[in-house]
């Protein structure tokens, strides 16, 4: 063993004032999951009262929230804690599918969604987007790819649509699509990663027949946690019971999130079910912000008007500065971060995603005016 | 919704001032991991600096912890994070395995690992134990099942051996199982989810060609957190890259832990280096505790003298006062929780499980005395 492993210990997060990250908006802890942290950290905390199934220990009260809260808040049958938006994906797809069947998946899917596909052994039919600058998906555009699959011969088993995606924030017609998965035979999963703790979202409603959401992202929880939920016809092969091992769900492996993760995610959420209900105020200010960037010169891509926070700019000017700036690609990764600003990936200037979510009027402010005092600074050169 | 979601926040753990549970017993965190908790709680706290793979974060050193200190300390070549020991069974029999294969697996394996194989669609075939009193598993045992699964013209594609196991916690002796294992091509999965972070454990000088480990069990690690090791041979299958999302592992679905979990692994991580220095310490004092127990008319199971900390207890006296008393089956866990120790499952007198790790010699005073006086307080009525 070296000698310094203290190195490992007392690390500090370098963090800036404003994050802009889409990533890391919806996963801020509120003051009760801090604490739930602390009261809930050690290693097995949650299982001092378990008889063996981890959704129904009732102290503390996992039993009610699980099986009561969870399924009226995302509008389906069953719900079960997972790792994350992932692994709920994947355990779906390896419940429903068979290897070598297809999935179909909009072409805005977070490589995620690819992965856990890979995982399964299953084939990738995309829908593919209506390109620059919309990025639109359609409910047209999952009747052709599942057309698509057949004509490989292909038993296509499920259908993706990433509600937002993670690069334009757009939301597509989600019943549209489910109409059109379900005139097929096909289950539409809805992957709500960067909608659910964020925005209504109801699995029902949008005719989605499995739903997926992550605690980390959007529901103000320590990582890793997240949500699968589906409707009883699936729920059934989804959390299937072992055979051998009594009251054990086979694609869980059991128990999945087994401490201060899931703690967390019950202690915030109070504070998200109350943040959903202010959407409207988000979605204006998501518009306000995307209409103050575009005055500085940069072109919005994806839904227009804009329905979420996470948004996506094109910045010719800001390219053009990278190709004389004297650090290069790398200049307004370092300007933002001298004004206190992160979030945007180093290296990035010509196009670049963020979010707005929960920020204050104050904190748009400060950030567009970061913006134009960057752009300025290097026309005055 | 509910009107009272509040239920959910300031949730406060109703624990004993003792706790014997030995799934509880190595994970109770450090100052250290406790600070960690903390600074890192938020959602993907770590992604801050990510370009795009976990385990090559350089800001918190992950990469460093992951590729260098890691391997050393498993005595592996490769290793990842997880969510959990069984995560890591899981990722490595759905890696290695073909669905319908067989795999060999001890007696006294973990419900986990059944749940892996059958999630994995593999078939078991057990290596039974020499029943009671040792509860032993032999070399010969994987020998002898390897051969009646190929009677059953079965692929066997691995093995395991629960290293110790839950119940008993036995050491069998693994260099002469991996040695038979070998013998006929099987890998050996080593599941050290009560050993690693407690004593040492070297894959390779046990001839483990893959090895599993838990944060929250025995790393003083927040939960859910765990190690997958595997030599180069198999580590290339396991952390395959996806052929489409350049430079994201498959089988780990990009990332695993985003968060917190990881940071505490790593601030505890000296100190759980540390504590394995004194493992002969705490073989002495499991070793004293069975006596004392013994003493009291109970019997411990499984390897004698025993060489873990998890011992597995034959309480007849204990049983026939559940016979006679007022709370009926229930009187023990009552009785121990009133005097501030808890930790043996609620129900359980004439056989239970507890572990000493990391108990003060007072600590483990308290426990005898606890005990001690119990029985005498029936005796006397």
């Amino acid at each position: 063993m070296p000698d310094n492993l203290e190195k490992f210990t007392c690390l500090k997060r370098d963090i800036a004032k404003i994050n802009i990250d889409p990533l890391q908006r919806g996963g801020i802890l509120t003051p009760a999951a801090r604490e739930a942290l602390l009261e809930w950290g050690d290693g097995y905390s949650i299982c001092d009262f378990c008889a063996g199934m981890l959704d129904r220990i009732t102290n503390p009260p996992v039993e009610e929230f699980v099986h009561a809260v969870l399924p009226e808040f995302l509008g389906t049958d069953e719900v079960r804690v997972t790792h994350g938006a992932r692994e709920s994906k994947f355990a779906a797809m390896h419940a429903l599918c068979e290897k070598g069947d297809w999935v179909v998946m909009d072409g805005n899917a977070h490589y995620t969604t690819v992965l856990a596909a890979e995982r399964a052994g299953l084939k990738i039919e995309y829908v593919p987007s209506s390109k620059e600058p919309d990025y639109a998906i359609t409910a047209e555009g999952y009747v052709q790819a599942i057309e698509r699959a057949y004509e490989h011969k292909g038993n296509v088993s499920m259908a993706v649509l990433t509600y937002p995606d993670g690069n334009y924030g757009n939301l597509a017609d989600a019943g549209a699509i489910s109409g059109a998965c379900h005139d097929y035979g096909v289950p539409l999963l809805l992957n709500g990663a960067y909608s659910v703790g964020r925005m209504p979202v109801n699995a029902r409603e949008l005719g989605a027949d499995i739903i997926v959401a992550s605690g980390h992202k959007s529901m103000a929880a320590s990582g890793p946690v997240g949500l699968l939920g589906a409707s009883e016809e699936y729920a059934k092969t989804i959390f299937r019971l072992s055979p051998t091992k009594k009251n054990k769900e086979v694609e869980l492996l059991g128990c999945t999130v087994r401490g201060a993760p899931l703690l967390t995610l019950m202690a915030s959420f109070p504070a998200v079910v109350e943040r959903i209900r202010h959407w409207p105020e988000e979605v204006e200010k998501a518009r306000a912000f995307s209409a103050e960037m575009e005055k500085l010169g940069m072109k919005q891509l994806g839904d227009r008007p804009h329905n979420h926070d996470l948004m996506f700019f094109l910045a010719e000017n800001l390219f053009e500065i990278s190709q004389k700036a004297k650090k290069g690609r790398y200049f307004l990764y370092r300007d933002l971060k001298e004004r206190g600003i992160s979030g945007i990936k180093p290296g990035l200037t010509r196009q670049f995603k963020l979010s707005t979510f929960g920020l204050s009027k104050e904190e748009m402010d400060e950030v567009i005016r970061a913006f134009d005092e960057i752009i300025n600074s290097y026309e005055n050169q």
